[in-house]
């Protein structure tokens, strides 16, 4: 029992060494897909993947609206699969988002993709994968074996490459785009948020008792908002819903008390000035707002973790989610469970 | 006290009506818009909407890809408002969804779509609202005031004129397609499970003091569970999460134990069929099931709703939301809340 949690804990801190390999050893995989990408010029870029792998798609809908340009938009894989729907996908690129490639929905989703006239993209965490092999284009994200069964360095490696898949579609090079520094200075950043661990597995004591609580952001945060509840649902087992901060006010901000503890997601850009309509309604209802962000959001809430400033907000996904990979650690270890291998689950689901 | 949850109860009552209502009255609105979607022919369609309307526009997603044929999304409206994104949007649809027709961020986001080449409909309960103001085409789901902050008569008239405008599409006519019969049919099958309620409100009461609880389902019902979970959440102030039931096992499925009721919604089609690979899964970690659907499905579980068989599968989110309708409003009443007026909530939200 003393071991519980050791591979997850490992696979954290590795994620700065595997973006790094990304951008080196993986360097030319980008230029290869977006060159074919490019010269397909798709309308619109669909995506399909299941759980944590479906935030990254997640944020790649976000990264295609607003910096591709393009719409964009997350397939049910059940339309096609199930129920057999044959959609007209032509100049429609479909990406395929698998940490294992295995998942037999996501491989008849991009099969039935190519067959009604899209261009296919898997990216897995492992060549050869039957997604892999489906599909026209591949990028592999060379994050290594990931044994522990919750999701961490495949999750943010698949965000960096959807990074530098799609600001290359803008016309940014992975390199020298106006985003450039602050892509190669992620892996040094993602490090000092590592080495918080110790102060983020104090913070996680106070909710060792919780039944229930909410995560919420908005714009590209919202994907972390949405993997860091799926990282606490499957870790500790407590009851952890992520919203919109638009969304929270439509409805579920009825069910927060003070009992509710509200995880935030508060950066320096437009997704977090954005929040600034959310936390005066938590802070109405009494709410305990726990924040990963600015250091001005930590400062005025509960308690929280502070990120480095000055990366630019489409690349902020990238660190945030970490303070809530180590909480879920911590925060599982504390109630009992082993996050390396969590009850009911196996690393590879299949589902159809 | 006496009169907590008058509104909602009428509200749900009068469903029958207001899609009878929708189907001959309303009939002409739906001849115009289809004409004019027909003759611009879509290469894709995109919803925006928040809360409720953003199951009808699930249940909408689900339509295009199944029946409609066409690629489908659900727009992040922050994507276009809060970030200013100008996709290309030529030969899109863009569908903005709403009760009120109010919210600035969808007025917005139809505006922008308008500019950027979309074809653009609003549908609502208001016409002349900013919504219906702003967008080419405009379907007014004729539903009456709707006075409950918890939305029921809104929502099924809006999947009903989903089902409308996108049955079309594939060269239905709403009421010569091979799913006439069964449209016609819906008000007087909805005046039948609208008679069970006395037997909801039994139910309700084995969830006094439940805490938490999951709804899951696949395919068209998934807009169904989510709904579920919605109104439960904003009535009962429970926390009601949602899941496909394909992604409830990538993760979520670890924090389900026998404290965690799972509502399901299991029908006679695809969707229903699905489920089949995951109730075994409940069962093995002893969760209660509560299942709304056909009588074989009902009898398996551990309580439950039976819902008239032989409705066209893309039919049946019109009757399935009704017993989970019923069930909130008497859970709510039974926990001491008035589902009229949950605390923290208004009629229209106004998110940017």
């Amino acid at each position: 029992m003393a071991d519980r949690g050791v591979l997850m804990a490992a696979e954290i801190v590795e994620q700065p060494d595997v973006w790094r390999r990304l951008m080196t050893e993986g360097r030319s995989q980008f230029e290869t897909v977006a060159g074919r990408i490019a010269a397909y010029d798709p309308s619109m870029i669909l995506f399909v993947a299941r759980g944590t792998s479906d935030h990254a798609a997640l944020y790649g809908k976000y990264l295609t609206e607003i910096i591709g340009r393009r719409p964009a938009g997350l397939v049910s894989p059940s339309t096609m699969t199930a129920y057999g729907a044959r959609p007209n996908l032509d100049r429609v690129l479909m990406v395929g988002v698998s940490q294992s490639g295995g998942s037999p929905d996501l491989v008849q989703s991009l099969q039935v993709a190519r067959q009604q006239g899209a261009l296919t993209l898997a990216i897995t965490n492992q060549p050869g994968s039957p997604l892999a092999e489906t599909a026209e284009l591949e990028i592999d994200v060379m994050a290594g074996p990931e044994r522990a069964v919750a999701a961490t360095k495949s999750y943010t490696a698949q965000l960096l490459a959807l990074f530098l898949i799609i600001d290359r579609l803008r016309g940014g090079n992975g390199s020298a785009s106006r985003d450039s520094a602050a892509v190669e200075s992620l892996p040094s950043l993602a490090e000092q948020v590592i080495a918080g661990d110790e102060q983020v597995r104090e913070l996680a004591q106070r909710y060792r008792f919780v039944s229930r609580l909410v995560t919420t952001a908005r714009g590209y945060s919202y994907a972390t908002a949405r993997e860091a509840a799926l990282k606490l649902m499957e870790t500790s087992y407590l009851g952890a819903q992520a919203f919109s901060g638009a969304d929270l006010l439509h409805g579920p901000l009825a069910m927060i008390d003070p009992q509710v503890p509200v995880f935030t997601v508060v950066g320096e850009g437009v997704g977090g000035e954005a929040m600034q309509q959310v936390l005066p309604r938590l802070a109405e209802v009494g709410a305990e707002v726990f924040c990963v962000g600015s250091p001005a959001a930590v400062r005025a809430a509960t308690a929280g973790v502070a990120l480095p400033v000055g990366v630019s907000e489409e690349l902020s996904p990238l660190l945030e989610i970490i303070p809530f990979q180590q909480l879920a650690l911590h925060l599982a270890v504390a109630r009992g469970g082993d996050p390396d291998a969590p009850r009911g689950l196996k690393k590879v689901t299949e589902t159809l």
